[in-house]
């Protein structure tokens, strides 16, 4: 998908949510069990239920790696059923050698048909550079995360009192143009956010913990809005279990709407 | 495996050596497309060639993932087919935060039966943490990589000094003790093993970038070794495709043989 699409989409919709297919058969509705792949069940529910409401759709792999290869089948029937005008995130957090790498963009991008795949930095530029030669892929890579963990070396500063985050920032934004990166930057750390925003002002930020890890919609929107919106905002646990009976899809639907009533406020007061 | 059963059968086969399982479908021997999964035929010809001289066998996953739910599969039988008395590393560079490591944890030591798993240390503590709840399955956490994009991050010095790989080190080793956790060291810096040595005196190092890389057994003897050993060192490209016609099963073995020869020699001087 190309940036102009993503954001005709955004404006479209009034929406700029992602909604994160974590699902675990412990979870989910106790009746999806009878069927025999109980999680592309579930998922498709869940897509019909929120397709309005969202922009993005995410699954994480470990949620379907888990399951071994009846996992990965439904991963791949799950990404088919994603609708096309709808950006599609393999959040899989790969990154290996050029040679290795180069394989992982096949798989996502030539097996499956994901607009993107989230990348670890921590090898380097050519454990990125193999998921832009496919025209119109995107690398999502980590930059400031949302968890506990990211304060152990993401704000390392060095020597010349730059963050490593920032230094990621600041390298990988030569290595690819906002129309084919953007940046993960956790909803948790709502200053940080103006940071990054100020140092890659036209990408587009992938922003995981709204909801069931604590940040808001609005925070996010006032550190990391840019000129195009500029952010996906993910929420996972906070729509797929917001109930665990057979309206499971419509609690689903009310709690994503509930999320883009909040986008389309900021959409208008934006003026986009 | 323990740490125990690892350094007994290294010194039983005289040999640290890996032999990494990265089958591309284009480079195996054409002979082999005729069975129903060429990519398994393969492995099972190099493991049953090198067992006598490997006592750790690496798939690396972006070769099976590419393969889509088919390579999956052949992940898993190939994982059941490697003996048990050889240290199995599943070569995934995983991490994520906690809710979603324990998923990739389960993937590995409960839907397969992995000794270990790689894992890319940038998102912290809790993306590591899960993968300990198993009991004698290792993290081998991602240090310093053998690739050009090393050099992107991974030499970062901080205020106080410290390089970001050094850092990893640090505090990781507060996260996991020698007997859970080894290190992702390259072969190809070889003066940069000896300081990692210095940082992590007793941990194991899995040393990719021997072979095709250009790094050596003896260079990283002479700067990995500790009183275990503490090495087990990677060769693919130069052991799977030493031949690509019907004998290739023969010259993996020779050019496994020929690390372990070296590898012998080097315990015998060592004593152990």
């Amino acid at each position: 998908m190309t940036k102009e699409k993503l954001i005709e989409e955004i404006k479209r919709k009034k929406s700029f949510l992602c909604v994160g297919l974590d699902p675990d058969l412990s979870r989910i509705p106790k009746h999806l069990l009878e069927y025999d792949d109980p999680i592309y069940e579930f998922n498709k529910v869940i897509i019909d239920a929120t397709k309005d409401y969202a922009v993005a759709y995410k699954p994480n792999l470990a949620f379907y790696e888990c399951l071994g290869t009846q996992g990965w089948e439904t991963l791949k029937k799950t990404e088919a059923y994603i609708p096309d005008n709808c950006f599609k995130i393999a959040d899989a957090k790969r990154g290996d050698i050029g040679n290795t790498s180069k394989y992982y963009a096949k798989a996502f991008f030539e097996d499956m048909n994901f607009d993107s795949v989230t990348i670890a930095p921590y090898m380097g530029a050519d454990s990125v550079k193999p998921f832009f030669e496919y025209e119109n892929k995107w690398v999502i890579l980590l930059a400031l995360t949302s968890n506990a963990g990211a304060l152990d070396f993401q704000f390392s500063t060095d020597t010349k009192g730059e963050k490593l985050f920032e230094k990621v920032l600041r390298k990988s934004s030569e290595w690819g143009g906002e129309d084919r990166l953007m940046y993960v930057v956790g909803a948790t750390r709502s200053e940080a956010i103006a940071d990054v925003r100020s140092k890659v002002p036209n990408h587009f930020f992938l922003v995981p913990g709204v909801g069931a890890q604590g940040g808001t919609v609005a925070e996010v929107a006032k550190y990391g809005w840019n000129r195009d919106c500029g952010l996906l905002i993910n929420s996972s646990r906070g729509i797929i279990y917001a109930d665990d009976s057979e309206n499971f899809g419509a609690a689903a639907a009310e709690k994503a709407k509930e999320l883009q009533v909040q986008m389309a406020k900021i959409l208008e007061e934006k003026e986009l």
